[in-house]
């Protein structure tokens, strides 16, 4: 029996049963027992792992935050444009799923956090970065470094349980030092507008306890061997990528250049509500957008779809997220 | 420091370093210690979940085979049109890295496993489906139907290892019976061409031993509550989709109808070298591609990037897989 499209249309909830019309079973022996293995009902654990040049990378999935999707999500675009980019992406028009890669580095000479997922302080969905750590043997104490690329929630509240302890106690924790300037400001904090208190409260509840043990780096800065900051701001006023080389080879971790690339990729000037300073957070999104595009650059990022890098394809007036093939050899 | 392309281009071995220059390190304390977790030197495992209706479905890396390319592969095609194919995606041009996904389908009443890889008859870079399984917890013994597409290689020897041995001993083997008319028949393989004697052999060596106890299907049969087998033959005279079906959403493993969909979905004309009856190849991929595009139904390849599922989008004259967003929500 050939598949004819319509058999699918008509199909409704059984298209085994409208391809089987007329057809007896014949295979008796395989019925409705119990399988031998239960349903999981759970995720798999989801990390992929890469190299560039001698320094491995894996890629961590700390899981997706679902949020309504409305009009004041993009900013400067009308809500039936997103949906319809959306629709074309095959994703629900209604709400977005907005996922959240943290990336493992080891340089061979230290292992690196960059950016850390909500740990506990999240939702059901997210804050499985230690679990992906666990499935591969990698116990949080283990971890030399945190490096943290800005200070929204999404991306530092992982650093610090619900209960206040440290989730990776022996790690030096590394942050922006314009991203520390802007948000450790006690004044500014006491300024801020309302809607914006909940932020500095909670990267304060992080950072606040060991302030002192927190090493803040500039632009230009090479903060672990392999690894450099690189001015990404815009999104947030210390916004930082990470350049990170070994061998001839770049990875660049853009954090937050855009979020879901499907949209802000596509529609670099698309403003979405997170971005602070939204005029120097398109330069930034175009500028490293087109290197990317036209060195052939891989990058990581935050937000696009696990595991979250590959390359950078001009598309229209725009760009498209290609993302890396998964080999399985390093 | 701001980011420029050129630092980039100019960097050679060290990104860092050009950034760098007239910067002195700051960070003193984070220096050239072996890190705290050795380099792993292995890829992570590769797995993906994902629920049509109350069926899990279960994407497993077998790994990947390398070939160098050359003009054989496509068989009406220019070569340079083939490498620029794969260089517009970010791909080597002189090697392809044909990727292997097996799909494990809990339909809760049985756990079946689709296509099997090569175990232990390929190479370093493949035959990790047991292991992948093994890294869920779930043991080859309970597996209770492996399903299979058809009789190549890469989709059947890992049923049976180098020793002889059956790796799911507790399973059902099911195949369709089209393709077990065209290998089994001792007259056709003693008559074939040299160079199909080695495949012939091969698909011997895996079911004879054990061919009373395989069952046969038809094209149109229910081989499975919830699975139901599809003709898409072409690629070879058995050659068989899967229509995974559940509370009415509907995921079609379509095996080979497309060797890589980055070549093949893109133009679906192209007649890669091991699609056995080409015209029948070429109608039975556009047929349903065509149908995925027009209603928006899910699909498995076996050999496109892992997890090797999503969505078919009409791109030019041909079509484009967009991956399936990996929600890790169930």
């Amino acid at each position: 029996m050939a598949l004819h499209r319509r058999n699918i249309l008509t199909a409704g909830a059984g298209l085994g049963a409208a391809l089987m019309a007329g057809t007896a079973p014949l295979l008796g022996s395989v019925g409705a027992a119990q399988a031998a293995a239960p349903l999981a009902g759970t995720p798999t654990p989801a990390t992929f792992r890469f190299k560039v040049g001698t320094i491995e990378v894996t890629a961590l999935h700390d899981g997706i935050g679902s949020r309504p999707l409305d009009a004041s999500f993009v900013r400067n675009a009308d809500l039936k444009d997103v949906q319809a980019v959306l629709a074309e992406n095959f994703l629900p028009t209604d709400t977005l799923n907005i996922s959240f890669t943290t990336l493992l580095v080891n340089t061979g000479s230290k292992l690196v956090l960059i950016d850390t997922g909500f740990n506990d302080n999240g939702g059901p969905t997210n804050g499985r970065t230690v679990a992906q750590l666990k499935s591969l043997g990698i116990e949080p104490s283990q971890i030399d470094v945190v490096l943290l690329s800005h200070f929204h929630g999404d991306h530092l509240q992982g650093a610090r349980a619900k209960d206040g302890k440290l989730v990776y106690p022996n790690a030096e924790i590394m942050a922006p030092e314009n991203e520390w300037g802007f948000w450790m400001d006690d004044a500014r904090m006491a300024a801020a507008p309302d809607a914006m208190k909940g932020a500095f409260a909670g990267v304060h509840r992080v950072l606040k306890p060991n302030a002192n043990d927190v090493k803040r780096f500039k632009w230009g800065q090479e903060v672990v061997t392999g690894i450099t900051a690189v001015d990404a701001s815009g999104h947030t006023p210390g916004h930082t990528a990470f350049a990170i080389s070994s061998g001839g080879k770049t990875l660049m971790y853009v954090a937050d250049i855009t979020n879901t690339p499907i949209l802000f990729a596509r529609n670099p000037e698309w403003r979405v509500m997170f971005d602070m300073d939204a005029d120097k957070a398109v330069a930034t999104r175009k500028r490293i957008l087109d290197m990317a595009a036209t060195d052939k650059i891989q990058l990581s990022f935050y937000h696009a779809n696990f595991p979250s890098t590959g390359f950078i394809a001009k598309e229209g007036s725009g760009y498209r997220l290609v993302p890396m093939a998964w080999t399985g050899v390093l």
